[in-house]
């Protein structure tokens, strides 16, 4: 009976995964096309589908299913471990908490919406208060669940198996490190980077898409008012936005379609299943910053990307590689972290990262938050926020239940980036030659095979660097690619 | 605990409109936005939301709260009425015949696509049989449970209420007077319409949709290869086509718009609840028609139709409006349905009529429909379609389970309109000065009030229309109305 079991539990993740489908449509359809007036209803909607994906998920007959099913080769009992990751963190939560931290977390960021534009902390501290209480409480419940601190139980929830010891030690290295390595490459205000119209710039996007992968066939392009990328092999969603720095639009694009590869690439025999699913945030992040920051801002690419603008704008709007070079490895502290090069960029998150552990364990009052976040803006960046809406209200992720304990994963994405960037250097010895004729294959092809390929078959993201680099997670790579990147006459 | 009854079934019933709902937005990206590849995943996703739809509806505790539940008053008894109607409809088809009516559905569907273009009726033969033996099956099903007979079983689930008694005996009417009045005033071959490039009309659309009362806020446009409207009152979705003539694709945009104002008109107290939806498909067709057909055909709106013409085009695009009202009220009989006049508009559905009842009840072999309808169309529009991709094979209708019995409420819906149209322009004695200067307010607001923010409040759209018009539906406006439009000389 057992195989009855699974095929069960098949059929029932397979209608989670369509649930959960349909809400990303939603969701992107909310973000990008829908009229003003249908976000009201778009939102009740969703909310209606994720109670039913949960309902689906908690439902006493799937833990029945969970407990008698066997699995017969190794992707199906990866498959079980993971469905009975995912019942088990869903279940341990009341549903009457899961309720309240809805209603908490969207109160905070409509306040939020408001707040941050007029830089008023004061305004957002209640709803603050709000939010943290029941992360507290869910969390403290997960972590004696699963036996794991507060902490430890969200970091479980993006990134299973990772612990805040390991990522504390981690940041500790690149707090000791990276400001030196700052205070000797920065550059001053930041260059003007590629610049023209909207409907060029799309063109360029749209080539630079098909160049990683992403034919018009399987994925689209639109804009949003914060870039994201959503969706399933068969039917990729990639926002950007034209609203700042025209070259920052491309850079966005690039960031996306890096997410945007790794679900193109996760194994299709499993699309729909649990282990067919990305292993993790931090995973999914590092797929992003490989693309861009690693692969995107190195020389040979600056090549290629020289003759895209060239070719869409002409020699007015065109590029020396050197000097646009140049522009894309410019180093300069600045006070958002959405804007940040990759030297400075780890830092943000670690000042997030002390601020919100801090929150969690009680020895942070969120009325001290702003001054908390600005202090350590100032002793790891050398910059102070102006007002709030430049320090702790910039991103919205602290009004949201599942923005807490997200943070780490960027800057660990970013050391993944470099560990994989590191060993796929070594397999692929004619990549520079490759990215600056725009041939993504070879990197992409290396990628599938041991990253993408993997989905959830491995059960954490270090075991999945491990398979693929021969080491877990440390900041060794990424230290060794900033000095040849950034000083290359030091090494 | 009646009254906790009721509570449920309210909840209940806005949860499955909210799974409606996504449903239609993911067939609306679909066919509107979704890359190539996607279309499997999302047929898969929305069977996986309308099988979720379909278990909330004839759930057991649905069936005991239904039993228990009393309404306090008349819109929540009407509500509790329409909920009983749909619960007993869908509750008497066993699961797995649903199940084995989509397959043959969905085999069918992707015949007819090919077969259609290439004309190749015995190649869609044997998936039309498939289709044939469901669909009786059903409504045989349906009609023992309901007291109907098979036929009437599948025009209760579009316009309930309504009898093939009824349709039967005002369709006789229109094919003893019609196919004369076309003999009369035929005009020969088409004149061409209004033309222009596809930007330009798209604006003219757009002005279209915010002079019917759709705005931008509230009403998208986008272009599909039929055109279609769905959504709610808040996030509705009109699309067209611009691949036929230009002229076409307005029409097709003012025919959505009649659609639209319904669904933007109805009572929004009762959003997401059944009462709240629309009185069934003959009302919903009559208040596309009315603003297609008898508003926007009259001479009135053609003044100001030139005028949109000219701002858009300027001079050289501008119509004269009485050679312009020429154009709109052009007759003379064609093979396709969807590009017929008002005049011509009823025979091609009573052509339809005529086969698909005969099919039902077993007087007509499938083998013979080719040939059937060829007939049909000759007698009564005196053409014979060249093969059978422009006869039977026309419309997608007969390939899906709900297309059977639908081919009615379009003619039914003309002659509602001209009914509504003749009662409306009473109420309204200034609506042709209105219509000339493109001011639908007035004629939105009596909609409003007599159909559309009614609702489902009564039984029947015949009550809804002796409600709004004092008396049930028959063809007498929809004569007076072609005597005076076509045949002015003879009044």
């Amino acid at each position: 009976m057992e195989n009855d079991a699974y095929r069960r539990l098949v059929q029932r993740f397979a209608t989670i995964h369509d649930v959960n489908a349909a809400t990303k449509t939603l969701d992107w359809y909310a973000r990008t096309k829908a009229p003003k007036a249908a976000q009201t209803g778009l939102g009740c909607q969703i909310a209606t589908l994720s109670k039913q994906a949960h309902e689906l998920l908690v439902d006493l007959s799937c833990a029945d299913d969970l407990a008698d099913a066997e699995a017969r080769e190794p992707w199906e009992a990866a498959n079980l471990r993971e469905m009975r990751r995912r019942h088990r963190l869903a279940s341990v939560l009341p549903a009457d908490l899961v309720e309240a931290q809805v209603r908490a977390s969207t109160h905070a960021h409509l306040v939020w919406e408001t707040a941050k534009p007029e830089g008023d902390f004061a305004a957002f501290l209640p709803a603050l208060r709000g939010v943290l209480e029941h992360v507290s409480t869910g969390a403290r419940i997960q972590g004696q669940a699963l036996g794991l601190s507060p902490y430890d139980a969200l970091l479980e929830g993006h990134d299973p198996g990772r612990r805040n010891a390991a990522v504390t030690s981690m940041f500790a290295e690149l707090e000791a490190v990276l400001p030196g390595i700052v205070d000797g490459v920065r550059g001053g205000p930041k260059p003007p980077g590629p610049t023209g119209k909207k409907r060029k710039l799309k063109r360029v996007a749209r080539r630079m898409m098909s160049m990683i992968g992403l034919p018009e066939t399987h994925a689209r392009l639109d804009t949003s008012s914060h870039p994201f990328t959503a969706g399933d092999s068969d039917n990729i969603r990639i926002t950007t936005r034209y609203s700042g720095r025209p070259g920052e639009a491309l850079m966005a694009v690039l960031h996306e379609c890096g997410h945007a590869l790794y679900i193109a690439g996760l194994p299709s025999a499993h699309l729909g299943q649990p282990v067919g699913a990305a292993r993790g945030m931090t995973v999914h992040e590092s797929q992003s910053l490989l693309i861009e920051m690693l692969v995107c801002r190195s020389r040979a690419f600056a090549v290629h990307y020289a003759r895209l603008l060239r070719d869409e704008f002409g020699e007015d709007g065109a590029w020396d590689p050197n000097r646009l070079h140049e522009v894309l490895i410019h180093v300069e502290p600045g006070v958002t972290r959405v804007e940040a090069d990759e030297v400075t960029y780890p830092l943000h998150v670690v000042v997030r990262h002390r601020c919100e552990t801090a929150l969690l364990n009680g020895t942070l009052d969120p009325a001290d938050l702003s001054d908390a976040f600005d202090e350590a803006m100032d002793s790891l960046l050398g910059i102070r926020p102006r007002n709030p809406g430049e320090g702790c209200l910039q991103d919205p992720h602290w009004t949201l239940m599942r923005g807490w304990g997200y943070f780490p994963t960027y800057a660990l994405g970013l050391l993944m980036a470099a560990q994989l960037y590191e060993t796929l250097r070594a397999a692929l010895p004619d990549l520079d030659v490759d990215l600056a004729r725009g041939d993504f294959a070879p990197l992409a092809g290396w990628l599938r095979e041991h990253v993408h390929g993997r989905g959830c078959f491995d059960s954490s993201s270090d075991a999945l660097l491990e398979h693929a680099t021969g080491r877990p997670l440390g900041t060794g790579a990424f230290l060794r690619h900033l000095e040849r990147r950034y000083l290359p006459g030091m090494t």
